[in-house]
């Protein structure tokens, strides 16, 4: 194994690059080393560019998304070995504390959202997971890794977004956002099979996307339609049983609720910038729940399977894929919402002598 | 039964007296007419007095919160008959309907909150109460009426938001107001047995009669004590499990998400004045799951057995009762918050030649 | 209308013929006058002719999985109407007693099952159904009468029991049984998309009908399998997560608890004819939940809509077709499982002079 | 610390007796030498006795119900330290795997019930517990070891029952046995205060006690009294909302569904000798749910947090109290119910020299 590679540095607020860095090491018994065999860019990394993820550390490798192969493990490592083909968690959790026993894995009292964020990530040749047991999966022999790809992250995020919603057949559902955890959201509500799967967005292409991939049974662009009054008008004036919010925007936020009949589940799943106005006085009796926040990714097992018999396949997701070396093209691309890009994937690095 | 009766009548904003008006009779088939040997004045009361309950209609009589006895029923009635005493549900309700048969009697298609908002209340000698198979519930003869006089509106509310809490034993639970609704959701609380139960007001006095009644463990005044430090403190650090906000100001909004722990339920039960801001950026991966407003009142029965068996007891909450003559004066006291009162109880007018 | 009508009647244990009828009235104001357009013959059907059914009354028209057209409704009737198309509940109940208003409407205080067991059923040319406006369901312009015809009973039942198995994608799920209730079964458990669905039966044209139509990835004929073995194979010795047992025999009794995985829950739909024997000594720390019992067909608007959708089709189910007239060959041929046959639908009386 | 020791063992079927032992040492990296305080004798030691659990190994020491001071950890132990006062789960498990990870501890791939069972118990001087940070419970500076000493088998036990019953304010609730583990079970039902509860036995002294203590409202003795015609009469002829059975007899276990109303919970926590009689074909239709089997002791620091509240109390269970000297006697007295006995302590061997 060589010493130095190449990883994407989170230098300070608005400097992303591509840098030398030392090959990580074992530091401690329950870490693993991974070779990433397939990493992606995520929005959560732009947000980390922006400066508005403030448990994010300056001088960190991003990359929270990725799969490889274990190059080796500590003397704890029970569960994995040098060679197996894993996709990693985007959380980093012990498994036994207050938290961690519930589920609720994203605030492991000795983890959550580590990599890419407050330790070095996978946007490199290599990295270090710590608390390997947990943070690991293997890939099957029969799954690729790109298959595997989004496992850890944004089909984590649309897993748990779907299971907490309390989904019924017959429910109708209506999912603000058809970016990229919005169609891994879409993909996991699909599995319960509501009646009517309503997806609002602004791009016609993604909208496109969800219905040609069955993902939609109707789609609305905001640009072109008053959503709020053709989801109203699609309910027989009801409002919808169940709401994702997957954009982040002060008018999604606000049409999340309107959308929602009385008694509604509205899923907040996006990550928000700034506070949003909530008027309980305007929705008062209409007794909503809100269920808030950013994924407990404990269910990277069944999720596995799931890619594995073919019920949920994100390959429509990739649209760029391109080697390590070419990854800051990729963040410009990706920033910018250029070239039809859903998701940018990074292979491995390559000498180009 | 006479022709003409006193009632308290909604003028218009800013404006509510004590008039004379004709005694109700039945209009439909499911009607009753309730003689109302106790009534109460609400919060909700103030509330459509200032025109901040948009659905409240002018020139109604006011009072959601009443017993009686049963004058007459229309020929629909199958439950109840003349001479049956009986507590009315704040919520008028149809039992059949999409939303009734899930429980959320709140918003069924014909009724919700009707009775001093829209149609005529109880605040009166009688009252015309519709659908009255649903809403009213026999008072056994060991239950007097005073001892019922809650059960349909702030006990209904406690109980409801006890019962949507997911409480635990082992819970710790803080709740913020011990107004009225307050201490009925305390008694309702108590029947989960939490572990710890923290009380957040500005009244020593009524931080004292939680207390008092055992239904606090700690107490917080915040006006003199920061109350989200000592909740921590109190909690080790981690937040409640679970908050009831009671009070419906800005800061005890505020307090509600900074006070509960990772992944908390925070159960919003006040009717606020104006929207409230909600940073989620700030409280992003804390996964809060917030469940917002007024009560679905389709527990009406199992309050009565929990107070006929004394597991609940509101007989603390009154501290002043006088006749309908005297309701006006009730009014200032209530409003203002004088006298220590917690709640104003009206008995039946009386001649005073 | 004419006075007399042909209809189905069980005459008492082991006799069932062909008769003529009265044609129905109302009787009550709740009730509507059906003229049936379809109806099936059930395994029910013959658990009433083997004298098996405490519950059935001598000289009672038999038929509870019927649709047809509203001939006459009561003046209590709200919410159907002369011409509309629909399909029957199994359930006869009234919506509002304690058992109805938690869904149990099997169980309602005023009904249950009653048509073709307690009170004349749809083996007939018209039928009185009692609480119209909970026993009926209307029928889209989109769905034809056939394919609405199974969701009074047999679907409900599959429906049911999919419902109350709390099934999670990535859950393993045997099901004993693939006659017409565990194919209804089946089409209901791919709604929540388990990963791995088993079905053991002994036909295999039943199980190759199941697996054609997607609705098993393994079958086993426990004719020529130890199926038991093959489960815990199947499953890395573990057990399943689910059984559905709908077979309704000793052997599948016992299979059911054995290819159960620790804390699984076994959902026993069958109609049994006698006593089972429970080794809870065998089982002891293995801590199965066992639900049992018949269907509360609670859900039958939402059924309707998964009809109407796609994603619940039940053609499959039917092999014969033929006019009451010949409806005592249907009996024959369903009785004694000749000709393949799954189901035995029953068209309207022909006149053939 | 010296080398041999006093201990309780099982011989062979029928035979227990007390003997020296060596002093058990560090095996693992996550074990924990653990010197005995209190320990108690229990009806599983019994059951252990007669031969009925598959599960014991003979020669091995008995005792799963037990307290006392942490003497040594491995170096795998994060949680406890030498000095620590302790309660001991009667569960071994590792906190990870598949059944862990679902609080199915009681099935944990790598434990269930070891101590006293097959592995050497706590019915003597020192005890070894494996994966100690599982196993143990820290015993807060204001609560005994004795109040303490049934937390992790018996109060566990009932803890668990109450907490799998889906227990509602309101409920009517049935208990059958009234001996040990049904007194931890009604203190564990009362925390959820349901509005009524029924203890049935045949001993007026439990009964008494249990009312006595007020954990029942309502005592039958059904040598007395025919149970279940008393249980139907007191609930209007419904049944039941909730039943337990702790008594582990064949008429306990027809009594228990024929108590329960339609839809009813029935929690079979006892541990039965044989295989009963379930004859579905007699309560088709009832619906019934039966959750069985043996605790899953998940929850031992919420149970510790109830007993150092004082919300539960489980000193009116100890009857006998008397050194590991006399041990022999306890089991003499506990096995024939002479005495009044319900729990004989045993405390730390004397030197009687």
């Amino acid at each position: 194994m060589k010493q130095t590679m190449k990883a994407v540095v989170y230098k300070e607020k608005g400097v992303v690059q591509l840098e030398d860095r030392p090959v990580p090491v074992i530091q401690e018994a329950e870490d693993a080393i991974i070779r990433v065999t397939r990493s992606s860019i995520c929005s959560s990394d732009l947000h980390i560019k922006h400066g508005s993820v403030p448990r994010a550390k300056e001088n960190t490798i991003l990359g929270h998304e990725f799969v490889g192969v274990v190059e080796e493990v500590g003397s704890g490592v029970k569960h994995f070995q040098k060679g197996d083909r894993v996709s990693v968690n985007v959380e980093t959790f012990c498994g036994t504390c207050f938290f961690c026993r519930q589920g609720y894995v994203n605030n492991c009292e000795k983890g959550g959202w580590e990599l890419g964020c407050r330790i070095d990530g996978g946007q490199a040749e290599y990295v270090r997971v710590p608390m390997a047991d947990q943070g690991l999966t293997k890939i099957p022999d029969d799954v690729s890794d790109e298959a595997a790809l989004f496992n850890g992250d944004i089909l984590a995020t649309g897993y748990w977004a779907a299971s907490i919603a309390e989904l019924k057949p017959a429910d109708t559902v209506v999912v603000l956002g058809a970016g990229p955890t919005g169609l891994c959201t879409l993909m996991s509500i699909r599995l319960y099979s509501p009646a009517k799967v309503i997806v609002v967005d602004i791009s016609d292409d993604r909208l496109a996307l969800a219905e040609e991939k069955g993902l939609a049974d109707i789609t609305i662009n905001s640009l072109k339609v008053n959503a709020e009054e053709e989801i109203l008008r699609l309910t027989g004036g009801r409002g919808a049983d169940r709401v994702f919010e997957v954009a982040g925007g002060k008018e999604t936020f606000q049409l999340a609720w309107k959308a929602a009949r009385p008694n509604a589940i509205v899923v907040l799943v996006a990550l928000y910038e700034e506070a949003q106005s909530l008027p309980l006085h305007m929705m008062y009796g209409k007794n909503l729940t809100f269920k808030t926040g950013g994924v407990d990714a404990n269910s990277c097992e069944d999720i596995m399977k799931m890619v594995q018999n073919g019920k949920i396949d994100t390959s429509c997701l990739i649209t760029h894929r391109a080697p390590l070396n070419d990854v800051m093209e990729g963040y410009r691309i990706f920033e910018n919402k250029l070239d039809g890009v859903i998701k940018w994937v990074i292979t491995p690095y390559e000498d180009r002598d």
